[in-house]
């Protein structure tokens, strides 16, 4: 392809708090290197249906401080058909696309890169998604936010339970990662977290349980849903085990990932947004633009998976040590 | 009884946030009225156990702002036993106790009313429960912040509801009552809102869905966790009756009652702590200490009972036309 | 005038959170009786330039939790002339208005009444104001939000000066009345509240800092801007009375009126907005629409009017007691 | 000094969010390896008059989420005078305090250094400053509560200044540099931002605020206290220069610095508490404990000063093109 003029932006797969943000830093970029831009509605969905339009500074006023994401979402099945990536194509011609910025997950990438491929568009991608999983980026656009809402509702949680001397199972996000977990749990001063990546002794976790009856008069315990059956297993044995507790499990559910995001993932999805605009520019593509050690970084997308055992040891010490 | 010297006060059953509010005022108002205070552990539980501690200005800085209890709560079996009701009051002579504050619901003001008849001891009652369902008080402490809490959920959820065009199942507190549904629902604009007190018609619900499903790229359902078997089941009945909508419960759960209370629950918990100490002075007794038209009221604790049935019509012809 | 078809909404004076609740009532409870509704930007500035919106459902979605107003408002010096009311009533006939309603405060209802006098249309206000100082009704939609932002910075507040020992005067709106630092004082457990409507002894809040100085870590000083020289006065003088005090003032300012609304105002102005609409429809004009006693009730405009003196003696000596 | 049996823990300096995390983790990490620990209460003046309490498990107990520092914190003058530190030193002696943490900002350190090489004694620091100005580490406890802090009152002003159409002048925290104003002036989508360390020209200012007139409704000029004369100078110049704009200033002052830290201001201290013990224990001293690219960094004392001029340029260019 030659020279870009006309750059279109899309949101796929789960939404995520800090996407409105990137949609407007894309927007606004494009306009400053007197761009066009085309907003997808409804991820690639929307792509195949046609359903494009021209976005202007108008378009993301007052939107980065907003939830969700104005441009939609959907998981597409059509997609990942070929007859459906044509239709798409008709639609990424007609709309004079030139270079495509997508914000999403791993499902997102890995259409964005079959997609780029058959058809020789540039096309770089944001990560967005609560879960923090992506090699390729320290942090991913969401993951503040959702981890801050954790701690404020198990901040609501811990009043009740200290009232009632009750223990918790509080069931977060997270279907193959235990990071969500991890950080809000440390960050709620959790007494043990519960995640796939590491194989707690159900027996070790009672026998904290047992000790630390006698000086807490409350305990949160974490629990991944990724983790076994999630948090209604843990919650079921140790009612076994402990009869006389006064055990509650609380699913915190789409909460999670609603709301104003933070300022960290404002600034962080103002930061990757620009920054893939320029790279496009810059001729890049095939890339997801991430963050490491604070400065910008590409990975190439199919490198950009999820990766699911690397949980920081010091920070399950940090667990062991603070809920003593 | 003879002159007033010793209060005690102590909270019970359901742990509502601003309980610490009502705790700060009866123990300053006593102080201000140059009484001793007992604060007493774990309700009726701890009272019967001997768990009681003098409070002074100290015991009760910095709490008007936090959620839960600082005297803790209970539900006691034995205080429904004559032997517990006589443990108990001999703590209460043990302690030179001349005079108590209850703060909790129906199940609080029940117990209170038994003993208070058994030993002759005045005991006044405050309404702290989130469930505002209870004869003589035009609120009751808690209810303010638990509706608050909730629109804030949902206010996160629509975030997620409107990026993906979900129908959203919304299960809230309300075992007996819809009134905590029907207020949050309301304020968090809810598309159809399900109580006990109200028979909604099936049918009808299925009918609106079908309807809005052209106009509205979200829709909310609050449930009251009371009607029939609660969200599940209605999330069930949606998705048989519309199999290609999306559609999501999320059971909000104990957030609802935690947190830092709103204003209005502070102040409503700071005059009926001042009110019920001042009153006990005045010779009241064996009564609940309301707030009726901005007005303080007393309702004798045998009035003082949960009533199901009287939600305002108005209310709920609001949420039909607001939902259009 | 004849039958109602088209109802005409604006906001006007300062914003208050819940104004966009309200003008989402207003808008579908005219749709709902099958209305045509008008939404009128920028107060009476844009009804006299012709700045007005045919307004359907989709205008109202999603606002109900956003603060400010949508239909933006301004304080118009034009519409207190006779040609500016006269190019303002060029525009209701143009647009073919048949009843206003106008949210706001005192000045907006001036504004109205002359208006709807001069012209004969139907016009009916809605409280929208922060200060909540008006008569003819219990609540002003926008009151319970800005003491709930007062008591959410107050307790901000509060971490930093237990943690330094330190006097803070907090100075927060209400140029006439003295309501909002009235209550969120009680709320935020303020050690004093200074107000316009009652002339506190500056020697007895002297005394009192003086000697409460032994037992309180903190104290927070509460003072309505209108009451003399507001915040700033107070401060010097206390810093002048007791040099070694580390003494800081506090000038809340705007984050008082943002935010997304508490569930309280958006249910006022839901219910608000219902019953303006359905009251044009019934015949109702020339009154402002309130609630009383938790019943909706009119007042006319002339009586409408900011009540400056009658603070509950009863909330007042709650501050003596609980400040203690 | 030989083996390290007891270790003393202070806040010394302004109080920042997070403190009361790192002080729970240096307690609990003690106390995981067998110590004992002492709390200094208010900073070096306590140690200089004797104020220390012995802590256990308990002492810090739901402070996690807490604002400011349950040991309060000073500024100490007599610590900066031989006879305060011997006073100071006598006390470490009666106490038998082999290592002691402080927690606080340069002036912390400075002291901490002078201290450690009078008497021998192992100290090491944590970055407790929400101005995250410090070399040797990418966040200081605190920063981001108060970024937070400031995106969320600029959310809620933002609502005032859309619905009016008016010029906010935002005055934030940071009197020597600008990355309160910085992060959190992109957080907030702010038009402008005006610090210490990059000298906008007014004038440039004054032609984007004129241009944006056309198709901006309101403008956020983010303003850091040590630029020049801070938000009023701002404030006054554009109202000279444009008196027809609707121009207000808002001083955030103490806000920021209170509420209850965020997720990574918990997770961080927590992570920095538990290393300065492992710390002390494998023998360092003199080191401020930080983090930098995601690993815990030790930088000496007379390094971890404040930096004030490497603002990132990348930074200082997005607000160019996303205010736009």
């Amino acid at each position: 392809m030659g020279e870009i003029k006309t750059i279109g932006v899309l949101t796929s797969g789960g939404d995520s708090p800090g996407m409105n943000a990137a949609i407007r830093a894309v927007v606004r970029t494009s306009l400053y290197h007197n761009l066009n831009v085309v907003g997808v509605m409804r991820g690639y969905e929307g792509l195949i249906a046609g359903e494009l339009v021209p976005m202007n500074r108008k378009s993301v006023s007052n939107i980065i401080g907003r939830g969700g994401t104005i441009l939609k979402t959907t998981r597409s099945a059509a997609f990942r058909t070929p007859e459906g990536r044509m239709a798409a194509f008709e639609n990424i011609q007609k709309f004079k696309i030139d270079a495509l910025v997508v914000i999403g997950g791993e499902g997102t990438f890995t259409g964005a890169n079959v997609f780029s491929q058959e058809y020789g568009l540039p096309v770089l991608g944001l990560p967005g998604t609560i879960d923090n999983d992506l090699i390729g980026t320290d942090y991913t656009i969401g993951y503040d936010t959702a981890i801050n809402n954790v701690i404020s509702a198990v901040d609501k949680i811990r009043d009740t339970a200290e009232s009632h001397a009750r223990v918790f199972i509080i069931e977060v996000m997270g279907r193959d990662s235990g990071l969500i977990a991890l950080r809000s749990g440390i960050g709620s001063g959790a007494e043990a977290i519960l995640i796939p990546e590491s194989e707690t002794d159900i027996e070790e976790l009672f026998r904290r349980l047992e000790e630390s009856r006698t000086y807490k008069s409350s305990r949160i315990i974490m629990v991944a849903e990724g983790r076994h059956a999630g948090g209604l297993e843990v919650s079921e044995k140790i009612k076994e085990r402990f009869p006389k507790y006064d055990v509650r499990l609380s699913i915190l559910g789409h909460i999670q990932r609603g709301g104003s995001p933070t300022c960290m993932d404002r600034v962080l999805a103002s930061r990757l947004g620009v920054a893939a605009v320029d790279a496009l520019l810059a001729g890049h593509k095939g890339e997801m633009v991430g963050v490491v050690n604070n400065a910008i970084h590409f990975t190439p997308f199919h490198n950009a998976i999820k990766h699911i055992s690397e949980i920081n040891p010091n920070l399950l010490r940090i667990v062991d040590i603070l809920s003593l």
